[in-house]
C-alpha cells in the first residue's frame, strides 16, 4: 500500500481513510484493536493492571476469537483462574514467574538468530521471563542467560560469544544496572537495557538502574520503562524481523 | 448583591459580614458548609480518605439533611454498605467504578451541550467515571469515550467531529498521558487534562502524565492533580453553565 | 464544516483531507501554520528559547505577511532590535517586563467580560504581563491586580467584587502559591493558576508552586506550566470567547 | 547551674561532668533517658515505629516507674492492649485518633494562654489529635479548631480573635496546605505549620503541603516534619512556657 | 481592640472592617502595607529578587516616607548604589555580606536577651548576617558564634553556656546541617534551623540541609525555608517579644 | 574470530589475549581507542564537556593520525578555532548546529535506506541535527523533518509514507514529548526517542520528555538520555547495518 | 598469584584464565560463585528479596555442600521455616532482628580489634543487626551501641574510648542521619555511615539520612545504601583484615 | 591517653576537658583549629566556595603560622593569585586541574603501598586530580588510572594487578558511573566510589553516578558526595595509615 501511497497525493488520503476504517471493536470500555496483527505482525497485548477480571476475559474473548495469539501480561494468578473457569480457552496457559497469560493459536516463523536476554541477578528474573515469554509468541528463539552481573565478571565472559553473534541482546538488571554498559563495551551489536526495581532502599524502585541505563557512555544501548520485559521484547522482535527480512 | 456592592463602600463591608454570617455547620470534627450549594450550584462534596466511616455518615447527614445532593467520593464500598444499613437514604447509591456515593434529591437542569470524557486506556476508567459522575450530579450531559490513546490514533479519530462540537473535553490518561496534547491539538476549546497514575514503574504514581500534560505543547490544555476526576469535572461544569448562561 | 460532518460518515473523511491539506509553509526548520489564525481565532505564537534570532525573524515575516497578528514570547531584546533594525515591522512593539514582540495588525472585536489577573507579589509581574499581553492581542480587555498574596488578605478583599464579578480569573503567584487556593474559595468560577520561579531555596525553581496549585482545595482550579503566563490567556480567552458566544 | 557556670572556667567542666553523668538506664536496644524531665520538663517521649512491641513496654516500664508522665506516640491499638493486659498500668489510655498511650503520673500547671491548633480538614484530625495530646500532657490548655481551610476562608474568619489572642498558634494542613500562610498574614505571633500527608496523588505524601509552608511568604511561620503533631506541639509548649515565665 | 471583640459578635465585625480599610499605598506593581508595623511591630520588608531598580526604590521610598525603618534584603550592591545616588536616604547603608539595605530611622527597645545566631561554617555567614541584620532592626540583641560545625564539636561546647541562656537559638548550617540538631540536644529552648545551601554535589542547593532539619529528632527544632535567615529572625523576635511582654 | 571460538574452550581465552591486547594509544589523560573502528566500525567519538582544548587537540591528533574519521562533539566554537589554528585538519569542519567537528578522511559505503531525523519543534534542531551529523559520517543517508509536533497533526500526517517506509525513526522532542508516542503508533518499526531539555519551568530541563518517552504506550519505541542525539544516531545505525547486511 | 603476575606480561593471561575458569554453579536461575569465599574471604551471601522460596533453598545447598558457610539477608521467617523443614541444616539459624539465615560451618580467626555498631535509636537495630550479624561471620569481633543518637549527645560521650580505639566505625542512624558527623568528629579513623528508613514524612524512606551522612562535614565518613547492613559490615570487615595483616 | 582513659572513669572527664580546651584560634568568622594535625594527622582544609577571597587568605595564614602543611580545595585561580600577591607564601603552588591551593611545609613518611586513582573518562580528571593531590600532601603515594571506564573493559585489564595489590582503590566516575561496581568485582579490598557531575541531561548533575554507587552490589564498595575527591583520599589515607601500622 505505501508503494502505491508514493504514487500520488490522492494515495495518502486513501491509505488514511483504510487507516480510520481499520475493524476495531468497541467494548464500551475498550476498543480492541483486531487489525493490529496485520499492521505490526503480533497480537493486541492485555495490560492488566487497573483492569477488573471482567474487562480482561472479554477483551481476551474479543481477541481470541478471531484466532490470534493473545497475551496478557502483569496477570495475577486468579485472574488466570477465573479466564481458565469459563472452559472457552484450553490452550491458555500461565506463565507463573513472567505473570503472564497465554493462548497460542498461530505459529509464527522461527527468528534466524537467538536472542540472549540476559540478567544481573535471580531477582531479575520475573522481568526476564516477561521479556522470554512476549519474544517466543511472536516467533523469537531465545536464550536465557542469568545471574550473571558485573560483581563477578567471570560469570559473564564464558558467555560473551553467544552474546557477540546475537543480532541485538535484551539486558535486565535491578540495583546499580551496570550490567547494560559492561555488555554494551563487549558487543557491537545494540542492547535493549531493561531497568527492573529490584534493590536496597537506595535503588528507588528502580530509578538508580534506570538513570545508569540512560546514562550507559557504551554505544549503542537504548532503554524502556522500569520493570518492562514486554517492551524490550516488543523492540528487540521489531528488529530481529527486520534484519531476518520477514518485516 | 455584587450589584450592590459596586455603588459603594459600605456596601462591600456589608456583604462581607453576610459572608462571615453564611450558614455552617459545625460537628467539631468538620464545618459542614450548607450554603455551598447556593453560591456555588453544587452541594459540598466529602472527600472520603482520612475520614472515619463514623464521620463519613454524620457530614452525610448534616448535608443530606437540608434536601441537596450529595456526593462522596473515594468512598469504600465499606462506608456505603455502613450508610445503607443505617436506613436513612434508600435514594443513596454506590457507583463502583467511580467508588463514589451518591445521593440525589434535585435535579438540576441538563446542560445544553454534551462534555466528552475521554480516555487513554481501559485503567483509567476509574478516574473517569469519577469524573462522570461528578459532572452528571451537576447536571452535565457526558459521553464517555474510552480506550483511545495515542498509540492507536485511528480509534480517536473517528470520535473528532463530537470532540470538536463539544465546549470543552475532559481528556484523562496515564502512562505517558501523550492524549492530552493530542487531542488539543485537534480541537480548538479547552481541554482539561486528568493525570493518572496507571502504569508501568517510570510513571512514578502518575507523575510522568502530570509533567507531559503541563508541558503540553497544545494551546488552551490545563492541569488537575493526578487522578482528580472529580476537580475536572467541577471545572468543566463552572465553564459550561456560564456558557449556557445559568451561572 | 463540523455540521455537514455530522450529516454522514464521507463528511468526515472529506473534513479530514481538509485538515491534512491546510496550508503551512516549511521553512526548512519551522513548519509555519498559516491556518491557525482560523482555527482558533488568534496567530501562531512563536516561543523563542531555543531559536536563533535569524530562525525568529524568518518565522516572524512568514506570519506578518499574511496580515496577521503575530506574537512573539520569552524574546530577549537583542531579538526585537535586531527585528526593528530590518525595517520591515514599523508597527511591531517590545513589551519589556512580558518579554514579548507585539505585532497587531488587526483589532479582534473587545470581550464582553473583564478578565482579571491577579498577582501574589511583584517578582510575579513578568509572567502576569506575558498573560495580559497575549489576552489582549486576542482582545480581552483585563486588568491587572498586583501584589495582593495571602500574607495582607485585607489587600485582596477590596478587588474581590470584580473578580466574582468575572467569568474566569487568572492567579499568578511564586513561593508558596496559596493565592490561587484563597481566589478559588472566594470567588464561584472557574480559576487558572500559574505558578512562578520566584521564590526562596525550597521553592525549588516553581515546584512548591506547582504543587500547592495542583493539590488546591478550592473547586475549579486548573494549573498550567510555570511561568507560563501564555497558555493562562489562552486558556481563559477560549472560555471567554465561548461565554461571549463568538467561539 | 547556668549562673555558676557564667563565674568561671572551672565551672563549665562541671557542669558537663553533671551532663554526662546524668542518669540514663541502659537497656541494651534503648538508653532511657531519666533526665530528661528535668532539663526539658516533659517525659521521654517512645516514638513507637520500628520499635517490637515487647521492646516499647520494656521501655515503658523503665520510664513509669520513676514517676513520670509517659506518652508514646504512632501506638497501635495492639501494642496498647498488650501493654493493657500486663495490669502493670492501669492509668494508661489510648487515645485512637492521636494513635497515642498516655500515662498521667503527674499534672503540669495548667499554661496561663490556649494555644490553638487549627485543621484544614477533617483529614488532618489524626495528626492535631497527637499534637493536642502532647501539648496536654505538658500542661498546655489547647483549643481544635477543626475544618476552616482556606477554599471557605468564612469558615475561619469567626475563629479569627481566639487565633490573635493566642500568644503561638499550630496551623495543621494537608493538601496544598495554604492554611499556614492565611492564618499568619491574619495574626501577629508566630505559626508552627504541620504538613499532613493527606491528599490526591501530587500531595506526594505530604510533600506538597511541606513545600508550600516552608516556601510561606508570612512572617513567623515555621514548620516541621510531614504529620509530626508531635513536635509542633512539644515546641509551642517550650516557647509558652518561657512566655508564662516557668522555663 | 481584642479584648473589645470577645465581648460581642458585632465587635468582630468593627475589629474586621478595620482591618480592611488599614491603610495600604497601591504602587500598581505593588500594594505597600504601611500598618504593618503597627500590627506586627516591624516595616515592610522589601524581597528584592524579581523586582526591578526602579521598583524597589519607589517601595524603598513609598515606605521611608512615613518615618519606618526599612529593610530590603537580598539587595545587590548595584541596586543600593542606585538608591543612594538618588540622595534621599543618606543614612541608609548597605550590609554587603548580608546583602540588605538598612535604613534605621526608628530606635526599637533593646530586646532583654540576647539571641544566638550559631553557624557551622563560614561559608554560611551571608545568611546568618541577613539573620543578624534582620534580628537587630527589629531591637534584638544578638551574637553571632561562627564555624562551630559537629565535626569539631569541642569548638561548640565553649559556647554552650550562653545557648543555654538564651531563650531561643538560631541554627544556620549547609551541608548535612547536623548542627541544629545536636544544638537541639543541648539547650532546653526552641530552635530555629536554617538550612542553606551551602555544600558538594549531593547537597542539591540545601535540599540535604532541609530535610535534615525537618527530621530532627531533637525536641523543640523547627525549620525555615533554604537560606532563609530574614524568617528565622522575624520568628525569633516575635518569640522573644512575647517573652519579653512586649508584643 | 567468533567462528573460531565456538570450536573451543581455548579459543576463547586466545581471543580475550587478543581483547586485551588491542591497541590503545594512553595519552596520560586519555586512553585511545584505535581498534574501535574495527571493532563496531565508526571512530572513536570525543565527547567534549569537561575537557580542556588542549586535551581535545591531542586526542583528535592522536585519532586523526590513523586515517579514520573523527567526530567530536559538544565542541564549542572556540575549540573548533583553536583546532583549525594548528593548520593540521584542514579538512576538519565546524557544524554550528550539532556542534560538532567533524573530519571525513574515509567514506563508508551509504546506507540502503533513509533514517528519518523527526523534531517536535524547532528549539529541538540542536539535538536532531547532532544525531544527523552522527549517523551521516557513518554512512546513513538520513532526512530531517522538522516542527512536525503534535499541536498540529497534520504537520505529521504527511510525512507518513517516509516514516513508514524506513527501518527505524529517530523521533527528538522536549516538552511534554508525546510525538514518540504518536509516530511510534503510526509506524511499525522500531522508533528511538530523543528527549530534550527544551520547554517551560515544569519540562525539568528533559525529564517531562524524558519520562513521556519512557512511558510510552506505543510498541517498540526506546529512550536514550535527555540531548543525546549522538547515541540515538549511533544505535540507528547499528541496527540499519545489520538490516543492510554489512555488520 | 599476583607476585607471579608481576614477573611479566604472559602471568596476566595466565591469571585471568583462572579467574575465567573458577568454578561456579549455573542453578539455571543462579551462578553460585564457589570461590568467593577464596577470592574474598567470605562465603557468598543469598540477598532473598526477588528470589522464591525454593530458589533461595537451591542456593543455600550448593553452597552449604561445599563446607563453607552461608548467610541468607532479608530472608523472612516464612523462608528459614521451609528451610529447616527440610532438615538437612540443623545448624542453620534465624536471626530474627537481622532478619538473616545463618549456617556457621567454619570459625574464621577472631579479629584483633573490636568493630563497633553505633545506633541512633532503638528502631535502627534491625539493620544494625544485619551488620552485627555479617561481620560476626566474618570472624569479627562487634559491640553494639545502640540509642545514642544526637539528642541526648552525653549517651554517646561515655563510649567515646571504645570508639577512639576502634580501627573503624560502624554508625547506622535513620531520621536525620546526623549521628555519623558527631561520631566522624569524635574519633580520628574512619567510620562506615549506614542510613535507615527510619522517620516521619519527610524522611523519604531514608533518603534525608542519606543525603545528610553524604554530605557530611567530617573526615573520613563513606556511606552505603539505606538499610544495607551488609554491605557497612562486609567493608568494615575487609578494612581490619587488612590492619589485622591477614588479607 | 586513651590508654589511661580506660583506668578510671576519672580519666575519661580528663580527657574530654583536654578535648575542650585544645587550641582553636577565633577568626570571628571562622575557628581554625590547630590541633586537627595531631588528631587526625593532617592539617585543616579550607574548603573555599561560599568564602571571600579575604577570609580564606586569613585562615590560610592562621594554618601556616604553625608551620603545617596547607590545602585549600575548590579554590579559583584568581583567590591563588592574589594569595601569591601578598608574597607571604613564596612556596604555595596552584593545581589547575584540582583547583587547589597546596603549601608544603612538612614532608610527611611516603605509605607503604600506591593508592591507585582510577577514572572513567577523561573528563573525571579535575575530580581524580583532587583527590591525587589530597592523598599525596598527606603522604600516599599514588597512581592516577586514566579514561578506563566500563564501555571498554580491555583498557582496564591491563591495570589489574596493580590494582588488586593495593589495599584500597578510589574509583571516580561520572555518566553511569558502572566502573565502581566492576573494579569491586575484580579486587578484593575496598572500593572508595566517587560519582562526579560530568554527564548527558539524565545525569542530573552526579546523581546518577551517585545511585549507581550507593547500588553496587560488588562488595566492599562505599561511596562519598558527588565530585568529592577530597573526602575519598582522606579516607583512604585514614585506612592505609592503619594498614601501614602509622596511626
Amino acid at each position: 500500500m505505501l508503494e502505491q501511497v508514493k504514487a500520488g497525493h490522492i494515495g495518502i488520503d486513501q491509505a488514511l481513510d483504510k487507516l480510520r476504517h481499520l475493524p476495531f471493536e468497541d467494548l464500551g470500555f475498550a476498543n480492541v484493536d483486531h487489525h493490529r496483527q496485520i499492521r505490526q505482525g503480533f497480537p493486541e497485548v492485555i495490560f492488566c493492571p487497573g483492569k477488573t477480571t471482567e474487562q480482561i476475559i472479554a477483551i481476551f474473548e474479543s481477541l481470541a476469537a478471531r484466532g490470534n495469539n493473545v497475551l496478557a501480561t502483569r496477570a495475577t494468578v486468579e485472574a488466570f483462574e477465573t479466564l481458565a473457569a469459563t472452559g472457552k480457552f484450553p490452550q491458555a496457559r500461565y506463565e507463573a514467574l513472567a505473570r503472564a497469560i497465554v493462548l497460542e493459536q498461530k505459529s509464527p516463523p522461527a527468528s534466524k538468530s537467538v536472542l540472549p536476554i540476559v540478567t544481573a541477578g535471580t531477582a531479575d528474573l520475573a522481568v526476564a521471563m516477561e521479556a522470554k515469554v512476549t519474544a517466543e509468541i511472536m516467533g523469537q528463539r531465545t536464550e536465557l542467560i542469568c545471574d550473571v552481573g558485573v560483581a563477578g565478571l567471570h560469570r559473564l565472559l564464558g558467555h560473551l560469544p553467544k552474546l557477540r553473534e546475537a543480532n541485538i541482546v535484551i539486558v535486565v538488571a535491578g540495583m546499580e544496572g551496570a550490567l547494560a554498559s559492561v555488555v554494551g563495551g563487549l558487543v557491537s551489536g545494540p542492547v535493549i537495557a531493561v531497568p527492573t526495581s529490584v534493590g536496597y532502599g537506595a535503588s528507588f524502585q528502580g530509578l538508580s538502574a534506570l538513570l545508569t541505563m540512560l546514562n550507559s557512555c557504551a554505544s549503542g544501548v537504548t532503554t524502556v520503562n522500569i520493570d518492562n520485559g514486554f517492551s524490550a521484547a516488543v523492540t528487540a522482535t521489531l528488529i530481529n524481523r527486520r534484519i531476518d527480512g520477514v518485516a
